[in-house]
C-alpha cells in the first residue's frame, strides 16, 4: 500500500567531524521517503525553490518516489545548516531559512487520494492538520514533531495528535510534551493525547515502541529495539527521518498489521537509521539496495537475539 | 563455582526524587555480592567498622554470603553521600568519607582460594591487583573501575587491566579509558589493554558486550541487553553492581562459557540492576526471589525479541 508524505525537502549545509559539505539534498520528507522507498510506494508533497533541479529531481526518480505533489515555486528552497562537532547525537543549528517554506499550502494530487498510510513529517501543526483532514479515509496516520511545536505551538499539535495513530519523537520531545521525566509515565501521558502507539528515539542506543492498550505488568506492549553500534558515525543528519521511514514502509507493506510486524517495522526502522549516518546527507540512502538492507536486519537479530 | 568478591562495604545516605535514606548498608561488594547469590556461592573480602553490626551481618548471612573476608576493625566504615535530584542517570556526590577503607589491606582467607571466579570490584587499582597476584588461579577474573581511577591513577589501573578477562564500566568511563568518543573504537582501544571481553554499561538503555576477538563484520561478537523500561527508578544507586553480580553470578554457575551463556548473561545483568532500581539500597535485592529474576528474564525476551 502506498504512503503518502507531507514535509520539507531541503538544501542542508553539514558539518560533522567527518567533514563539512554544502548544500546537499536533505529535508525531512526526503529522507522519509527515500527510506520508505524500499519496501512501498511512496508519494511526497513538499514545496521548493528554483535552486531545486533536475539533479534532485532524478534523486527522487531512481527510487521510483512520485513527486507530482512537489510544488515547484520562485524563491530558493528551505536551508538548514548546523554541526555536530561536539555531540554526534544532537545537532547545533547556525541558520534557518525558510524560504519559499514559510508560505507553503500543501496541495494533494487526486492521483495522492487513494493512499493508505499517511506520514506528517515535522512541519508546521496547521499545515499537518491541514494534510490529515484533506485525508480523512487513510488507513494508518504516523507524524512527528520537535521542540519547537511542542513549546511554541502547543493548542495547535496538540490538534494534530488527536489524529495520529502513530506519533515518533525523541527522549527529550517526549519528556517535554509529557512535562514527565520518566520516559514509561511520559509515553503513558502523550499516548492519552491521541496516539495509540508511541515510538520513542534514543539516538545512538536505539528506540522503543508503546502501544497504549497495554494495561498488564511492565514491559507488555513494549519493544525495544537498538541502534547498531557504528564505527563511525560521518553525518547523523536525517536518522531519525530514515526510521521513521524504514517503520512506516515496512508496516505499509504487510498485509496486517499484527503485534510481530510492529517488532519487525521497529528492526527496519533502527537498520535504515543506521544506513544513514553511514555517509552525508542521503548520499548512503541513494545507494542502497534491499538485499544489504535485510542482511542488516539479520545483524539486528543477532545483536539482540540469545539463541 | 564461587565467585570471590572485593570491594566496599559501606553505609550510603541516598536523597532521589522518591525520598532520602540515611545510612542504609551500601556498597558495590555489597550490591555484587547479594545479586550474585542468587546463582552461585559468593565469598566477601572488605573492611568495615565498629558500626557495622550483627544487623548488617544477617544481610549477608540470609543470602548464605560467605563473610570471613569481611575483616572488623576499629573507626568507622566507608560512608557515601548523594543525591539524584537532577539527574536520575547520574549521582551527584556530597560526601565520601574513607574511614577504615583508607588503609585496607585486603586479606584472603584459605578457604577462598579455590574460587574460581574472581570480582574486583570498583577500589584502588593497587588493591585489585594486589588481590587479582594472590589468586592466580582462578579461572575468569571480572572488574570495574570509575572515572577517579582513570584520571588520577593510570599507571596502576592499566597494570589491573592486563590482569582482567572482563572489564565492566560505563559509556562515559569507556570513552575517557580510550581517549575516543565512539563506542566501538573505544570498545576496541580498552580491549587492547588486556580485557577479552567488555561490557559497557548505558544506564537507563541498556549495555553491550564486546568480545574482543571479533575480526568481522559490525555487528559480529556484539549483543545489546536493553534496560526495563521502569515506571519508577526509586534509587539508581548500586544498579551498575547488581548487574556485575547477575552477569558474573550467572556465568559462574554455567559450566560452560559459551557465546549463549554470555547473551543470557547480560540479560540477567539488566534483569538484577533492574530490580536494584526499585527501591532504597538493597531493600529489593534483600527480598528477591529467583522465580521473580527468572519472571522478569522473560519479560527482557519479550521486550527484545521479534517472535
Amino acid at each position: 500500500m502506498s504512503i503518502t508524505v507531507v514535509g520539507s525537502v531541503a538544501y542542508d549545509t553539514i558539518e560533522t567531524p567527518a567533514g563539512r559539505r554544502e548544500r546537499c539534498l536533505g529535508g525531512a520528507a526526503t529522507y522519509f521517503s527515500l527510506s520508505a522507498s524500499f519496501f512501498t510506494d511512496v508519494r511526497v508533497i513538499a514545496v521548493v525553490g528554483d535552486d531545486f533541479g533536475p539533479e534532485q529531481q532524478s534523486v527522487f526518480a531512481a527510487r521510483n518516489i512520485d513527486t507530482r505533489g512537489i510544488e515547484h515555486t520562485t524563491g530558493k528552497s528551505f536551508f538548514w545548516e548546523g554541526s555536530y562537532l561536539e555531540n554526534l547525537n544532537e545537532a547545533r543549528t547556525h541558520n534557518t531559512e525558510l524560504n519559499v517554506f514559510a508560505s507553503f499550502d500543501p496541495k494533494i494530487p487526486g492521483a495522492y487520494r487513494d493512499s493508505e498510510f499517511l506520514f506528517l513529517a515535522n512541519i508546521d501543526p496547521v499545515l499537518q492538520r491541514r494534510v490529515r483532514e484533506a485525508m480523512p479515509d487513510v488507513k494508518l496516520v504516523a507524524g512527528d514533531t520537535m521542540n519547537y511545536w511542542i513549546n511554541g505551538h502547543r493548542p495547535a499539535l496538540l490538534e494534530v495528535l488527536k489524529g495520529l495513530d502513530i506519533l515518533l519523537i525523541n527522549d527529550t520531545e517526549a519528556r517535554m510534551l509529557a512535562g514527565n521525566n520518566n520516559l514509561v509515565q511520559a509515553a503513558r501521558a502523550v499516548m492519552a493525547l491521541g496516539p495509540r502507539f508511541l515510538v520513542i528515539k534514543h539516538g545512538e542506543y536505539g528506540a522503543t515502541f508503546f502501544h497504549g492498550s497495554g494495561k498488564g505488568k511492565t514491559g507488555e506492549h513494549t519493544f525495544r529495539a537498538p541502534a547498531l553500534p557504528l564505527e563511525q558515525v560521518v553525518d547523523p543528519t536525517g536518522a531519525g527521518d530514515s526510521f521513521a521511514g524504514g517503520f512506516f514502509g515496512y508496516l505499509a507493506a504487510q498485509p496486517e498489521l499484527t503485534p510481530g510486524a510492529f517488532r519487525r517495522a521497529m528492526f527496519y526502522g533502527s537498520v535504515m537509521g543506521s544506513f544513514a549516518c553511514e555517509r552525508f546527507g542521503t548520499d548512503r540512502l541513494q545507494q542502497l539496495s534491499r538485499p544489504e538492507i535485510d542482511a542488516r536486519f539479520e545483524v539486528f537479530r543477532e545483536l539482540t537475539h540469545l539463541d
